[in-house]
């Protein structure tokens, strides 16, 4: 044991953001062992405090392997160097040893300088724009042949997140996932959020866009009408969904039904998902969504909201779509792209009853920005927090319910 | 095949209440032919039919079982006999070969005339008292040494349910337990009844009581405003509960939490478990419910607007329980036959976010007592439903969702 | 009431198959009425029955909707007429009216001949090639400009499911989604039909492919060996996955891990994610998984197996994919015509462990193709049976515990 | 801010257990602020380390309930004092303030000597016998009138667990529900505990007990044969169950059915619930199960193999049972008290599919015992931690599944 060592560096609040004890942790758990070289720590809230430790493994790939898990918490080694660029070997190809992305902002060293990685997400590789020293975060399929590639662990420094200051649900960094704990006071402080981004989006403060992510159990649990409201009342900026909301928002716009359930009668109608279809059928014949607003035939409900407050949709295909409608983006990579380009100034998302749309937005969002994921199933939260996005809170509960409480909480009658 | 037979008689509309399908379905999947020796189908809805069935089977055994089956679809022998009759053996057991109940409507033949079972509910024997000829559907653990039981399956006559003519969620007369199906008029048609019911119940109609039956998830999600204003209205008469609904009820008013979660904070206090465990210890020192709330130490929710309103409340221990409160049965079978006690007069159940409770109240339930079952779990509603208790709706969703839905549905103002 | 009237005649298994009870129950749920005019039952088993019934309704509307619902068992009108058909007005475009398909066995009248429709799956058109009188169920995206598309009701005739004659968990026909039922005889009723199948196939014998179509559950939660095994051995011949399935595969034959959990080691390695990106990386610098098998790169697993055993693949791309691995279709449109494609000729669907790819593939399966849907989540057997997927059995398992008891089933020693 | 204070000594492995960390955040997120007055840090891993802290508050009500919180990591005031006893004003009634118990080690200071808790549990109060000194944690409706029970936060000291040193699944200190993560090396591992468990059992070695807690699922889903085996080769000591598990055990055993599903026919027979009530009236009748075992009418199965080999079974009622069986304890109070007098001895708890017996015997257990609990409702293993069951493993599959390749782990030939 300890056959090889390296000694790393931890500055900032990381005892009570429990970041030193995390990084001893996963140094121990993993079969490593470490020396406390020097601890400071500040006495106050205020002050930072730095720990500088000796990390001992057995073999070069136990101390890689710990260095890269202990990386996420802001453990730089010290006496960094300038990070390593490859050349990417071919289009859509990362040079093999790619540093992996987290979602935690992220910078890397280059000729002894520190400079941000733009556009961070999980999963992505860092490439370098050598004219420019722009530095930027790049899906695989993004990479072009001789792209500069950021390799290895060193020269690169991860900021973990602090504590956000303001008290509310959100600050506790940790996804909650019990259908028996209390949703009131959580709708409740989602409320304050949206009414406080809602502000700032309009006098053109940045980062204050809602982003809804959204599944099609909005409009057959009875959510419609509320986020319909929530986008006419200029709540939403951004709505990822699929051609299933669509679609069943726009049949409920004409035959008052969702999936052949009688939205005014409650019960199936034998044979009603036929309504859905001719609802797909009927905006292919006049082309566009857009075209079916501005010529009255979808009146009422949330694509037309979206599309007279001039929200930004983005509309992923998928193998169980029937059509599908105009303006879906059938490819999905053509569709992850449109939707990572709406990400910048989203503050908050909320992703809604599709564990597809929660699970793909959340793979998108920087740890920066607060997430909600409403599920009635209990797996679904679960699967968001494995992943670990940090600011996702869970809700388990109906959409529907969700919907019409938030609603309701920013002055909604319905 | 084919070596024994028997004759049955279908009388009623058996064509379009599925009965004549199911029972020569039945017959077929348990292995059994037969002949249809005579139909006579009423040539218009009101007009009733009838059928006559040669049953034939490999075995006598097999000939029993598929009668056995039959007999719940309202399947009658022909030249029905006098039902027979045996002691039972010593308290609390009932004689070999006891006919077990349905929750249908029963009647037994004796000395050649038809009675109705009293009482009657699933998976009990029945008992005839011989001075009163009265006959009533009996526990196993109520039953004395030496009652006339019921045997074998001659001379028992069971009516199988027709579609009611209330044209509402619960004509449907199946289990819906979809997630993804709109609840908005369910909840609609449930509060349209409990509309009727308490005008009913006002004017002293009989089959006019509602009956809550509910766990702890009521309070913690948020529920607890509403089912007491349900309460107060006078929309529910019985309630069925545990330990845990009550104390959590009574810590909301002693200290605003629910679980150690703050309702007005909504967040966890750790260690707020305290509360609850003080809420108990401070009722078990006070020594009733009643008494705490006539003190004015208890003064609002759930447990004083039914002590308030003199609704009735059963409490059923668990081992689950702390404590437990004063009032709590903690004997399940003296709890079960309390619950059992107040069921004459109910003409709705809700079952809300309690699996044991729901079940334990859907066995005790006559089929023909609607029942809406409410969880943010599909199993309970599917558990329930594989039980055959008939007019059971499902509704997928949390229980504080609900019930302020079906409040305000009928005019809070939450 | 009864302004308007049609006459349907029922022929077939109409009783004991509950045809005719459900024609009837439809007819007075919808709120029409109806006269028997004519009933003759068979007196065996074997002999076919045959209804006339006049069906009324208060308006021609309710009446339309009412021969739509009861269509799929088998009603047709009396006098029956050709069916009409009306040109496409543009591409992937259907004439208003269009008639939209179940997936039941259909045929329409032309020139008063009836014609089986081919492909037949769930809500699509019907389009005749007026050449070759051949007559295709087509997607709305597969219709082309001026294609004979079918319209209205009239000239159609759909053949309800009859039992089928072997007497398995198959013969049901009605989706079991409990969590509490035996898996044990569900899971040998599979396995014996699988054996069947592949002595059958093995032989040339048509409709004797097994598809499975699964999510990447089926690697975290240790199945990869047993579906394997399944593979080599000869038993599915077909497989529909996504993106994530084949790269948490080939990660395990790689590194020995699956999504960061060591399959070996049983925990988390943290930022195991890794693993997958590079797994992925490497396979797109070979640049197809069919090279990195032949080259030796990947040895084993499923993807590897399938390679070998020429078992066709269809991946199909989500948003939620990294990469996506080479081979992926990631257009949704695309994808869908694949599966498609590849389902002639298969006797047996198995649905593991996704709820994209059950419902998706659920979607296209006429509804004489038994199904087994394999969901830890309930949620997803009662969606598929939601959208009548008539021979679907759902089993509330999870996916490794299911594929393993099914291949020992089979004679697998793991 | 600050108006009061308090200092506070923490030691041991503060640092790599999070404890330290833990208590930070605490103080913090309630709204108190801290000074580090003195922090020793252990250099290595053996040694300990040593913080003194001094925590201000607002209120003295803040400051007490921020101790409150802070005192399961161990945290103990400074200059601390003996602890406070106060007579139970009445039977059943603890005096207001009585300290309610963590599940954690637990010392109390008397006359200057720190004495250990007896019968440690969540939620109970603390009862010093004032002549022999001896301290024991006490459940509310155990306490008589006069005993000498502790108030207050004074004089009370709890060991948080530390890391065990066994690098198995159960050293990650953290429930793990996701049903996507990898179960068999969780399985595994809790069969390696039980082989050691069972040979130190075999020697007379205290503490090798293992506890199953277990619902009937375990028999409708096929783990009857898998539990009859376990018990059969001596590796459970005690069970935990209901009327319904040992029901349809013993109905397997003389009907070869459960619930009404055929075991070998993998089928419902219409009306089984029948088989059940014959099993529970036959075993009344018999008087006791022991006896049924002994005469030979029960033969196999898990009750068999309990009274064969001496397995200690609790078997609690509810307002569920049918019955209910001789030996079920109905009283909620006495089942409680019989569960709790047997945890003693037990080093290892399988709690599998029941809700209610899985929470009920988390509450009973103390910290230090690990504990599986399997579900196929991913909602059960959180509710489980949400209370804070530290070695508590969650598994999401079903409980045959989970039984069966556990006993083949162990050397089952099923």
């Amino acid at each position: 044991m300890g056959a090889v060592q390296e000694t790393i560096v931890l500055t900032g609040h990381i005892i009570d953001s429990l970041i030193l004890a995390k990084v001893l942790d996963t140094i121990l758990m993993m079969g490593g062992t470490f020396d406390l070289e020097q601890v400071s720590i500040g006495k106050t809230r205020k002050e930072s405090s730095r720990a500088r430790i000796v990390v001992r493994a057995g073999s070069a790939k136990l101390l890689s392997d710990i260095l890269r898990a202990i990386q996420p918490h802001g453990a730089t080694v010290e006496g960094e160097s300038d990070c390593q660029l490859r050349p990417a070997p071919s289009d859509g190809v990362f040079p093999d040893d790619f540093y992996t992305t987290t979602h935690l902002p992220t910078q890397i060293r280059l000729k002894g300088e520190w400079i941000d990685v733009e556009r961070i997400e999980m999963d992505l590789g860092i490439v370098v724009d050598q004219k420019t020293s722009r530095v930027r975060a790049v899906p695989m399929a993004g990479v072009s042949r001789g792209d500069a590639v950021v390799i290895g662990r060193g020269g690169i420094r991860v900021t973990p997140l602090q504590r956000p200051k303001e008290r509310d649900v959100f600050s506790f960094m940790e996804a909650q996932v019990s259908a028996e704990r209390p949703h009131g006071h959580i709708i409740s402080d989602v409320a304050k959020r949206m009414q406080t981004l809602r502000d700032g989006h309009l006098i053109g403060k940045p980062g204050c866009k809602v982003l809804l992510a959204g599944g099609p159990a909005i409009i057959h649990a009875g959510g419609r009408e509320a986020l319909t409201w929530l986008i006419d009342e200029g709540f939403i900026q951004v709505v990822f969904c699929g051609n299933a909301l669509a679609a069943h928002d726009m049949e409920a716009d004409l035959y008052g039904t969702s999936l052949g359930y009688g939205l005014s009668a409650g019960r199936a109608l034998p044979h009603g998902h036929e309504h859905h279809l001719r609802t797909i059928n009927r905006i292919r014949g006049i082309g566009s969504i857009d075209k079916a607003v501005e010529t009255g035939v979808i009146k009422e409900g949330i694509m037309a909201s979206c599309i007279r407050r001039r929200v930004q949709i983005v509309m992923a295909g998928t193998i169980r779509d029937d059509g599908p409608l105009p303006g879906v983006i059938t490819d999905s990579v053509q569709a992850q792209a449109a939707m990572r380009a709406a990400i910048p100034g989203v503050g908050l998302a909320l992703l809604v009853a599709s564990t597809l749309h929660a699970v793909a937005t959340g793979n998108l969002l920087p740890a920066t920005i607060p997430a909600v994921c409403v599920d009635v199933n209990p797996a679904v939260p679960t699967k968001l927090a494995d992943r670990g996005s940090f600011q996702a809170v869970g809700l388990v509960m109906d959409a529907a319910s969700f919907l019409r409480d938030l609603a309701r909480e920013l002055g909604w009658r319905g």
